[in-house]
C-alpha cells in the first residue's frame, strides 16, 4: 500500500458519517459507546488526521485494542502520525505479538522516539514527556526562530515554550516563551528575549506528582526533561500534567478507600481483576482485625460478668476509627502538598494531642448524656452501677479518640519514613490499627473504674 | 504619594536582599517562613513588579493579611497592578473595614473588575476567571491582531488564545490560537486562521470541576466565560484550573476522611477552627453510631447467653465498613470523572452484588479457618457448638460484606440524586451506615443457625 492509499479512508464512509458534526471530544465519546469491531471500522473509515486526533485523546477507551484491530498498515500510519507520547501510551497497551507486528512498520524516527519513551518507568517525567518540542541554537535571532516555528509547528506538541541550546554542547541554555518572542524585534538575538532566571528542568526519572508541583509552582505551560549533561530529552506539557493529576487523585482516592487503585473506569474492569484489587487489602485488613477477636477472647471473663460493657464496643471502636481517619486524610494531603515535611512530625503530634483530647471529651459527654438520660427516662436499665458505667464510657472515649487522632496523624509520617507512599494509609487501615488498641484501652479503663463493682 | 514614589521601595532595601537571587517560587517560600510584620516589611521593600509577581502566587500564605499590613497606598498600587483574579482572591480574604479602606484607592477599571469578580460564588467559573484576555473584532487581519497583542501583552494573563468578537453585537464568534496566528499571513483575515468548530465556552456560574473537565476534554489553555448574549466576561486559564483541581482534591480527601474540608494548610489553621471542622461530623457520626448501642441492647439477652458471639462483633462490623469504604471511594471517583451517570446505578448494583458476595465468601472462609484451627490446636475453646459458630460467622460475613459493598456503592448515587455532592460520602459515614445493619444481620443469622443450641 503506498502513502496515498493510506491517506484515503479504507472502509465504508457511511460508518464515519455520524461523526461528521461532532468535535473531537464528542466523537471520542461516541466511539466509546460502540462495540469494538464497529469502533475500529469507524476509526478506519475516518480521514487520517481526524483519526489521529481521536487516538490522541486520553479519554478514548480501548485505544490499544482499537489500534490492534485496525489493518496493520493503517495502524502503523496512525501511530507514526500521532504525538509520540500518546503513541507510546498505546504501544504500552499492546501485547508482545502486536508490538512485534507494528513497530517494524514505523519510520525510523518514530520507532526510536517510541522505544526511548517506552524505556522509562510509568509515572515518571520520562514516561509522561513528548519529544516533539521546539529547540533552536542560541546563535539564532528572534526572526529566524519564528520562521522555524512556522515551518515545524504542525509536528510539535507545543510551540509556546522554545528551548535555546548551546550550539556546541547542545545543552539547555535558556527557555523563551512565545509571548516574549512575538514582542521581540526580528533582528534581536534569541537570548535577549529569554527569561532571566535559569530554566527549571526535571530529570526523566522524577515522579509525575513532583513534575506537576514544579509546573504549578512556576506557572509553566511545559517543563523540559534533561539528562545529566543538560541535553533536552523531551518536555512535559501542562495538559499531560492535568491528566496525570486526575489519574493520581483517582488512585489516591481508591487507596484511601482501602483497595488497590484501578487503572480503568469502573465499568470497563473485568470481574476477576476487580476482585483481585479489592480482595487483597480486604483480606490483609481482615487478618489484622482478627486481633480484635484475640483481644476480646482475652477479656472473655469480664465480658461474661458485665455484658453491659459489650453494648458500647461498636460505638467506642468506631469513634477511634473515625477520628483516626480524619487525622490521616488531613496529613496525607499536607504531606503530598509539601505543606509539611517529615521532620515536622512532632509539631503535628503536639497539635493532635490537645485536639484529640478535646474531641474525645465532646464525644464522651455525648455518650454520658445518652446513658444518664436513657437510665433516668427508663428507656433502658444499665444496672445498679450505671453512673460508673457512664464514667467508664466517657473516659474510654477520651482515651480512644486521642489515641485515634495521634496514630492517624503519625501513620502517614511513618509510612513516608519507611519509604512508602503516605497515601497508602487508608481509612480502613487506620481503623484496624485503632480498633485493637481501642479495645485494650476500653477494658483497661473499665477494669480501673469498675473493679469491685461490676468487674 | 505620587506614582513615582509608589514605584520606589518604601522600606529598607536590606530586608529584600536575601530575595535577590531567588526565583519567584523560592522567594514566596522564604516569605512564608517569616513572621507577619517582617514578611510585610520585606514585601514593601521589594520593587513593585517583583512584589506583584509574588502576590500573584497562590502558594503565598497569608496574602490577605500581608496586603492589610502594608502601607495603604502601596497595598492599593499592588492590587491595581496584579492580575485581577488574584487581586480578587486577596480582597476576598480582607475584612469589611480593610476592603472599605483599600478599594476606593484603586483605579476605576481595577475597582470595576474586582467588584464584578467578587460577585460570583466561590468555586464557579466566574470566581475563577480573569478579565485580562485578548479580544479583537472579526474584521481585523492577522497582522493587526499580532500588532495589538504586542502592545497589550504585558497586561494580559494569556495571549495564547485570542477571542474574536462580532463587531456589532460584541458576541463571541471564534477563538484563534497563537499557534494558528503566527502561521497565518499578515494580510489574512483573522477568521481565516480561526478554528473550524464552534468555540467551547462556559457560563459564569458553572462549577469549577466542570470547567476543569471541559478544559481537559478539549485540551485548551483557556476557556472563555460568556453570558447569555455570548459576551465574553472573562477567561479561565489552565493554571487556574490546575490550582482549583488540587484544591478540590484536598477538599475531597478531607471530606472522605469524615470531616469538613480545611481551607488552609494544616499548621496555619487555628485550634478552635480545626476543632469545629472535625467535631461536627465526628459528633453526627457518633450519634448515628449510637444506634449500634440500641441494637446491642435489643440483643442483650442473646449476648448474655452466648458471650462467644461478642468476640467476633468488631471483626464482622469492620469488614462491612471496609468493603463499603472500598465501594464508595470507587463510585465517588467514577461519578466525578463522569464515567458513570446517575441512571447507571442499577448496572453498578448488578456488579456489586456478585463482587460483594465473592469478597464476603473469601473473608468468611478465612474466619472459619481461624475458628476451626484455633479450636483444633487448642488455642481457644469456642464451646461445644464451635462448628455451628464457625458457620454463623462465615455466613454473617457473606451477608455483611455484600450489604457493605452494595450500600457503599449506592450511597454516592443517593447523595447525587438528593442534590448533594457525592464526595460527601465519607469512609466513616459508610462504616456507620453499615455497622448498625451489620449487627442486625449478624444476630439474625446467629438466631437462625444457633437457636436451640447456643441461643
Amino acid at each position: 500500500m503506498n502513502q496515498k492509499d493510506l491517506l484515503r479512508p479504507v472502509a465504508d464512509a457511511a460508518l464515519s458519517a455520524p461523526l461528521q458534526d461532532f468535535n473531537t471530544a464528542d466523537a471520542v465519546e461516541y466511539l466509546n459507546t460502540l462495540e469494538l469491531t464497529r469502533a475500529a471500522d469507524t476509526l478506519a473509515a475516518l480521514p487520517l488526521p481526524r483519526a489521529v486526533k481521536m487516538l490522541e485523546q486520553p479519554e478514548l477507551a480501548r485505544s490499544g485494542e482499537l489500534v490492534a484491530a485496525l489493518p496493520e498498515a493503517r495502524a502503523a500510519a496512525l501511530l507514526g502520525l500521532m504525538a509520540d507520547d500518546r503513541a507510546t501510551d498505546i504501544v504500552h497497551e499492546l501485547d508482545e505479538d502486536e508490538r512485534a507486528r507494528l513497530i517494524p512498520l514505523l519510520s525510523a524516527d518514530a520507532r526510536r522516539a517510541i522505544q526511548q519513551l517506552l524505556s522509562y518507568p510509568a509515572h515518571t517525567a520520562g514516561a509522561l514527556m513528548t519529544t516533539e518540542f521546539v529547540s533552536v541554537p542560541s546563535t539564532w535571532t528572534v526572526g529566524r526562530t519564528l520562521q522555524h516555528i512556522r515551518e515545524v509547528e504542525r509536528t510539535r506538541e507545543t510551540v509556546y515554550a522554545i528551548y535555546v541550546l548551546d550550539p556546541h554542547s547542545q545543552a539547555l541554555q535558556q527557555v523563551v516563551t512565545m509571548r516574549r518572542l512575538i514582542t521581540g524585534l526580528p533582528e534581536e538575538s534569541i537570548l535577549e528575549v529569554a527569561q532571566v532566571n535559569a530554566p527549571v528542568s526535571v530529570h526523566p526519572l522524577l515522579d509525575q506528582e513532583e513534575v506537576a508541583r514544579l509546573i504549578r509552582r512556576h506557572d509553566l505551560l511545559a517543563i523540559p526533561v534533561v539528562d545529566d549533561a543538560q541535553h533536552v530529552l523531551g518536555i512535559v506539557t501542562v495538559d499531560d500534567v492535568l491528566d496525570a493529576l486526575i489519574e493520581e487523585s483517582t488512585e489516591d482516592a481508591h487507596k484511601f478507600g482501602g483497595m488497590e487503585a484501578l487503572d480503568k473506569p469502573y465499568m470497563q474492569i473485568g470481574f476477576f481483576e476487580m476482585l483481585r484489587k479489592r480482595a487483597g487489602w480486604l483480606s490483609v485488613l481482615f487478618l489484622g482485625e482478627m486481633l480484635t477477636a484475640s483481644a476480646m477472647q482475652h477479656y472473655e471473663e469480664e465480658l461474661a460478668r458485665a455484658v453491659v460493657l459489650t453494648l458500647f464496643i461498636p460505638l467506642i471502636m468506631s469513634s477511634g476509627g473515625n477520628s483516626g481517619s480524619q487525622a490521616t486524610s488531613l496529613l496525607i494531603r499536607s504531606l503530598a502538598l509539601r505543606e509539611l515535611r517529615l521532620r515536622d512530625w512532632w509539631r503535628v503530634a503536639l497539635r493532635e494531642l490537645p485536639t484529640g483530647m478535646t474531641l474525645g471529651a465532646i464525644l464522651g459527654v455525648l455518650a454520658m448524656i445518652r446513658i444518664v438520660s436513657w437510665q433516668l427516662l427508663g428507656l433502658h436499665d444499665y444496672g445498679e452501677h450505671w453512673q460508673l458505667l457512664a464514667l467508664t464510657i466517657g473516659a474510654a472515649l477520651v482515651g480512644i479518640v486521642t489515641f485515634g487522632s495521634l496514630s492517624g496523624s503519625m501513620l502517614p509520617f511513618v509510612l513516608k519514613r519507611l519509604g512508602f507512599d503516605p497515601a497508602s494509609a487508608s481509612a480502613p487501615f487506620v481503623a484496624t490499627l485503632v480498633d485493637v488498641t481501642g479495645l485494650v484501652i476500653y477494658f483497661s479503663i473499665a477494669a480501673m473504674i469498675l473493679s469491685g463493682t461490676l468487674l
